[in-house]
């Protein structure tokens, strides 16, 4: 039995989503409980990895499940208390077993998030990218808008990543000021390269503070080369906001408060 | 010379706001910093004081200061530089000498956050309280809305506080749904008795679960006894959003870029 899972964490305290050895990562954590009560190793598989320091809201994995007796909801009360305090599942679902949380994503959207005021923050300090100097929001908005499409992201690539196309259809790209110095720029796409949305918001803030002129996120697309973009953005600024999945699997549509009100009646 | 900082703070790692022998406490760290500027001992007097746990964002502080030739800018940097990232000075500005600020202030506003979700939160653990079970936001908006106005609020005070009047004069109560399960509750008063919010939301809690009815929070002013309120809420929701001065001190009142451009000419 197929079990999808929809996942938020707070990325500062794991190296990444990804399972390496010796260190904490969101991967091992989740395994480890999961082997906790399948009482026999379980895999878990992640819609994509995130990097250290990166967080998400909506991180979606699936894994396979032996029990077909399951209690759905007891599964998920029973993760959270095994779960740090810094991972929780928010929702989980039966699915088909064609369903793969990577293969079958159509899109992901991330948002980042800045401060841009005088001093820094207290308060923000572990989700916002803190810039001290006034960033010119109008031109860093108007680069943003030929983001969206179909482009060759080369040059918004780390040079250590992977050899995989670099080409992505880009659905959404939006910098949205929310006041008291808060912006956030929205991403939604089929495809990112590694570090893709750090570069982009490193290239938006040197436009932002004047540093390179707004029509270089277009010559940086069309001359797909590393050093026509601006630089990598630090990851506590950036959170996975949701993953999307074709319709026919209807994940995690049902309300929230139906399913709970299902549990209490059942418990 | 007196001069009057905005500060701001998570107030997770502190033993509250004022000053105790042999904890941390966010007056002790702000004077240790000033002491280090002034070569010699400086008080902070607060607007007022915040538990432990409880966050603030606009935190009013004045002390005073021997140098008349300070540059203001910088020891607004200087004290940045030198405090924990859990605490930050968001503005100061040299005020009158008449201006204090606890004995100044004209009202305070606090916001108090819920998380009503099924699932805990990896993200908003440290700033929202987590209320489980389904709240009926109805009835505790319309209870919420019989604070306004100047009442005794004996009933929302903590047995072991102080002999200080507990008439209050409220000008805004309100509870805000902003999605995802996340509520806020505004509220503003002249005056504020010891754990006054936090009993106020865990009555207002009661009151959305269904524990007690809508009736409760009026019945509570009128009989002014603690066990006609509900319980505490948690500390972490809680936080102090602004304190309101006379205008006539213009309190931070220009601009933060401005003044930001005055220092980068200085420098």
């Amino acid at each position: 039995m197929r079990i999808a899972l929809l996942l938020e964490y707070d990325g500062r305290n794991f190296c990444g989503s990804q399972y390496q050895v010796g260190v904490r990562t969101v991967q091992a954590d989740l395994e480890s409980a999961l082997a906790t009560l399948a009482r026999g190793p379980v895999t878990a598989v992640f819609s994509g990895r995130t990097d250290t320091g990166v967080h998400a809201r909506g991180q979606v994995v699936h894994f396979d499940w032996s029990d077909e007796n399951v209690d759905i909801w007891r599964l998920g009360w029973s993760l959270n208390g095994i779960l740090g305090e810094d991972v929780s599942v928010r929702a989980l679902q039966v699915v088909d077993d064609s369903f793969h949380a990577r293969f079958s994503a159509l899109s992901r959207q991330y948002v980042y998030r800045i401060l841009n005021r005088p001093q820094r923050s207290a308060l923000l300090r572990r989700t916002h990218y803190f810039v001290p100097h006034e960033l010119d929001f109008d031109s860093m908005m108007n680069a943003a808008k030929c983001l969206v499409g179909e482009h060759d992201f080369s040059a918004f690539k780390s040079s250590n990543s992977d050899k995989v196309s670099s080409v992505c259809r880009v659905s959404r790209a939006e910098l949205l000021k929310l006041g008291e110095g808060v912006l956030e720029f929205w991403i939604a796409s089929n495809h990112f390269v590694y570090n893709m949305v750090r570069i982009i918001v490193g290239t938006l803030t040197q436009i932002g503070l004047g540093k390179i002129h707004t029509e270089a996120v277009e010559e940086a697309l069309s001359g797909k080369s590393r050093h026509l973009a601006g630089p990598t953005a630090p990851p506590w600024g950036l959170c996975l906001d949701s993953v999307k999945y074709p319709d026919v699997y209807r994940l995690f549509a049902s309300g929230a408060w139906t399913e709970n009100e299902e549990e209490a009646g059942r418990s």
